[in-house]
């Protein structure tokens, strides 16, 4: 086990973090981790607000680059998603300094635009998974444990069970993925098992996504797609009748992707880690 | 004015249609084209219900080929949008007949998955324009009479106001448009003078569809954007405090697509015409 101290770098590229969750995080790293292990450095800007941001897109933009580019810091974890962090791909993504590529970075929803975009640019430690506002769900303690197991020592348990040696993986939000395609931040997924999760959607929307994500060409180099979950789902109206699995089953076998089962993520506690590559 | 006889297939690629609907726009057709010279063919495949749908995916497309690939139909007119015409899409481009390509289509919304794909097949007369089920909202009749006058006529007084000679157009729905880029249903749009349109969608989706469309190397070709209406708002939380053309401009910008103004189009009675090329 790695006992080298870690210094952990929060940032939010989308929503406003609350400061309970980061105090809440503060707590449990303080308690897991003694000796000075890890440190946590919540960046002001994850309390900034700017209408729906933690901060207009330059405050996001340059607090993300700050931290990314700080050689000192050795993980970007995610704040919180919501929306935002698409809009300031444009402007990080050229800016970025080796010592961004060397750093992992981990987080979940919104987050994957970055996390695809990143990944395009050849970053080889990026990981779907816990982020700091996952503190405030009930039962929050396990996402928040699960994520610090990862970042500080990879601790096998905290990954997504189907996860196999040698077989390449990624995992996004449905919308996020659906919404890079065809942009310059779309992330190359050829060969890899592919997780997808949604929340808050009507089932209707979560068609129209994988129609988008399936019909993609490049998409359909993927080994696989496995499902997680689907949350929260919207009423449909009228009734969408076909469950999230029968969609996905559908879009599968018209595109010729193989669905390879459900996969242990989602928008709640028991989102696992899924590490890219 | 071209007084030949005119036959339109409606046909509902989407959501089942009313049948009050049909009944309105054939009581306006028959007192506003005299002597047999309108006959509006509602195929039965309108009426047909499964799940969300109009009739399953099979019955959707083999309607649609049947009519557009009929000879003796001049125009197809869709019934109405909802959400349906994108699952149809990989099983009717294929199959169209020299006979398809001859004749025009008019609608919008969630047809914009079909004019975009007929589009890129080259077909030459496609339009935005009031569906069938217009006829059901309130002052309909004016969206109604407005779609056969330019069915039937080519009035002028039909078309969106900006359009000029020699300048190419397109119209779509803000949502469907971002759906269909990456997919090989993608229309090229290059140098065209681009309109948009949304209705019910929170501010943050536009915001994101507008990142997807004018992020898109192909897009960013476009001569400019307008936006038609964004109605029925779904409120933000927290506010996303910027309006729809603060958001249109602030994407057009970082983008470099000019910016043209408003356009007269939306989910409405006012909606305009719109040919595409």
């Amino acid at each position: 086990m790695n006992k080298q101290p870690i210094k952990i770098g929060v940032v939010a590229p989308a929503c406003r973090l609350n400061p309970a969750a980061a105090e809440k995080v503060h707590a449990i790293a303080a308690e897991s981790y003694t000796g000075g292990r890890v440190e946590i450095m919540i960046h002001p800007q994850c309390y900034l607000s700017d209408g729906h941001f933690a901060g207009d897109d330059k405050a996001r933009a340059a607090a993300f680059l700050e931290v990314a580019n700080d050689p000192s810091v050795d993980a970007v974890w995610f704040a919180r998603g919501g929306y935002g962090a698409c809009r300031i791909l444009e402007a990080v993504i050229p800016h970025l300094a080796p010592a961004a590529t060397a750093k992992t970075y981990l987080g979940y929803s919104d987050l994957g635009s970055l996390l695809g975009a990143l990944y395009r640019q050849g970053f080889a430690h990026l990981a779907h998974g816990p982020m700091v506002m996952d503190a405030r769900r009930e039962g929050g303690e396990a996402a928040v444990r699960r994520a610090l197991s990862w970042l500080v020592d990879r601790d096998p348990a905290a990954l997504e069970p189907s996860l196999a040696p040698g077989q390449k993986a990624a995992a996004f939000n449905i919308t996020i993925l659906a919404a890079l395609l065809g942009t310059p931040f779309e992330p190359d997924l050829t060969g890899h098992v592919l997780m997808l999760e949604e929340v808050s959607e009507p089932m209707y929307r979560i068609d129209r996504s994988l129609f988008q994500i399936t019909s993609h060409p490049a998409i359909r180099r993927v080994a696989g797609i496995r499902l997680g979950r689907c949350s929260d789902i919207i009423p449909n109206d009228p009734d969408f009748v076909r469950s999230d699995v029968e969609i996905i089953t559908d879009w599968c076998t018209r595109s010729g992707i193989p669905y390879f089962g459900r996969a242990d993520i989602g928008h709640d506690v028991g989102n696992r880690v899924v590490p890219f590559g």
